[in-house]
């Protein structure tokens, strides 16, 4: 008997917010993070295109930026409907924005290898969560984050 | 007669490190963000393109963190050329990397006006630039960035 496939929570955005360029299903352009559990942990992965880099050889911060900050508010969002007893497909799940990132570019990324994002909520309320997060190149950890997610506000609903 | 056109930083960067995603004039892919004096700040504009959203209607907060990070790295260049007693143009510029961005996000950032960034160095010393930065649309800011620019190392180096 085979295990059963692992759901991302990205995938249980509402489609009227799964639009996002880094994370959404219904990008056309996008990245298509996507963001599962492990353990108390979440994880995500991405490999960078060739164009992806800050100077030959290394991969663009601002990509490490954006696969920490979508990883993040999906760990929010998980996170969030674990406490509230459900796991992920269960039900919709609630969309987190960005109040506040902060990543500490501890070496250089090497370009190639496949990026893995770990992170772990250290912090939640009803209306926020703090999320801790490292970016790994070949089992190297060469990023740190910090970010603050808050809920959806309604004035980001259209 | 005509004023002088304005020179960017990045286009002084070094060919071989000019491939910046978000900045770097040899990458064909890129958003080749262009940094310019004006007076004692610095600045820099950017159109998102139709995909760059978080949730319809608002911009996606990855490309902020992109815009503020390139845009401060331009900073650090140009500020530590003027230091040297260089304008942009007169030399090439030094290539810095990003030790560590922050970036809190005032209020959602609309979709559809020209995005301005602006910055000014708060500290400078041979080795570091500490970059204070503002990202507005419409001419109302919406996010804040603190960046810490560092010499690019020699690792770096092909």
């Amino acid at each position: 008997m085979n295990a059963p496939r692992p759901l991302a929570i990205q995938d249980f955005y509402p489609d009227d917010f799964a639009h996002c360029y880094g994370c959404g299903r219904l990008n056309p352009h996008g990245l298509h993070l996507k963001t599962y559990w492990d353990g108390d942990e979440t994880v995500a992965h991405h490999t960078p295109g060739s164009h992806d880099v800050a100077v030959p050889g290394f991969v663009y911060g601002g990509l490490i930026a954006s696969l920490i900050d979508c990883h993040a508010m999906g760990t929010a969002s998980a996170a969030a409907e674990r406490a509230a007893g459900r796991e992920i497909g269960q039900a919709s799940a609630p969309r987190f924005v960005t109040a506040a990132l902060r990543v500490d570019y501890l070496k250089p990324t090497p370009h190639g290898p496949e990026l893995e994002v770990r992170a772990r909520v250290t912090e939640l309320t009803a209306r926020k969560a703090v999320v801790s997060a490292t970016l790994a190149a070949g089992g190297v950890i060469t990023a740190r984050g910090e970010v603050v997610a808050v809920r959806m506000p309604d004035t980001m609903r259209g």
